[in-house]
């Protein structure tokens, strides 16, 4: 085998830059990346299936697997509980798998801090001005709750350096592009070739 | 502006895996790359456009350039100089352009020296055998002149591991889209953005 292990790429973005429809996109366009499933201790919404968008589970269970540390980040929203599985991660890397992972800034620190070697990638919306555009264009949401998420948008934004790439969602199909591009490129990066493979190959002829 | 500074690429590759066709296409392809244009005391070849193929000096010019500390590498070969200009590679850069560069493994370790952040790529073919049979099908090449190149071939890929990326040119349409993507990936890297741009653009607001 030329690869060693598949990558992990963790996606971050403030709400509006447009990160949801991307990874949909990339999905469709670069099939064997694997994507992360959390667990969670919220209900299942009409639609979602256990396993595929969320693997569903009670407090019980969630805090018991607290416990045992099996989580590399887990968050409390609204009286729920999320968490990602170090074991998932590894199994599918080990595997050869790329993964991607959709998570807040918070989060991202915490899987960097687990594995040192993930690929941070970081979606900015074209401007400011594009961003509050598209947050106002949700007419369900409130000013207040509007302006706390262009709030949160700066507080995220501003840890931008902790990232690998920054991708800015100006142009959708040159975003897309760049996503892609990104995770081809890493496959061939000189640490993911094995070294045994090229010495096998080439080396030893001599 | 977004992007502070072009990337300089630099490509090597042991005789017969591919790097010629591949650079070729890759022209075509992102065709906002430009390619480094060496000096050289050759005489033209049939066909060969001073400034575009190479820029043809002679050798009192050449020596007067090598004494002002022009070139980031140069070499002699077969009697004649060929040689990298540093400031060229730089002007183009700080326009903002990538420049690539085709060079061999020696080329290619000095041009890192000195462009600390240049970004290497290296070509393998797909086996030993394949490369046997690339070398052999060149019907003008003497048994000696083939088994040289082999065990030229073998010494530069023992440098394999003072490259950023590695690629495998089995399929040709892959490799070349892995070196598209690298291209892509590395324009949206977190060091080419400009901070004054994020700052102006986002965090300014609050």
């Amino acid at each position: 085998m030329r690869r060693k292990r598949g990558n992990l790429f963790v996606i971050s973005a403030p709400s509006g830059a447009g990160k949801t429809t991307l990874c949909q996109k990339l999905k469709e366009i670069v099939p064997d990346v694997k994507f992360s499933v959390s667990y969670t201790t919220r209900k299942p919404r009409a639609g979602e299936i256990d396993g595929i968008h969320y693997t569903f589970v009670d407090e019980d269970e969630f805090r018991a697997m607290i416990a045992d540390g099996e989580f590399v980040e887990w968050a409390q929203v609204h009286g729920n509980f999320y968490g990602t599985s170090k074991r998932r991660i590894e199994n599918t890397i080990s595997e050869g798998f790329d993964i991607l992972l959709d998570i807040d800034v918070q989060g991202a620190r915490q899987i960097r801090e687990h594995f040192s070697d993930s690929i941070l990638i970081f979606i900015l919306p074209p401007s400011m001005d594009e961003l509050k555009k598209r947050l106002a264009g949700r007419m369900s949401d409130s000013p207040e709750v509007i302006a706390r998420r262009l709030k949160n948008a700066i507080d995220e934004i501003r840890e931008y350096k902790n990232y690998d790439y920054v991708i800015i969602n100006d142009v959708f199909d040159d975003a897309l592009e760049e996503m892609v591009a990104i995770i081809i490129a890493e496959r061939v990066r000189t640490s993911k070739i094995e070294e045994a493979w090229i010495k096998e190959n080439f080396i030893k002829e001599e």
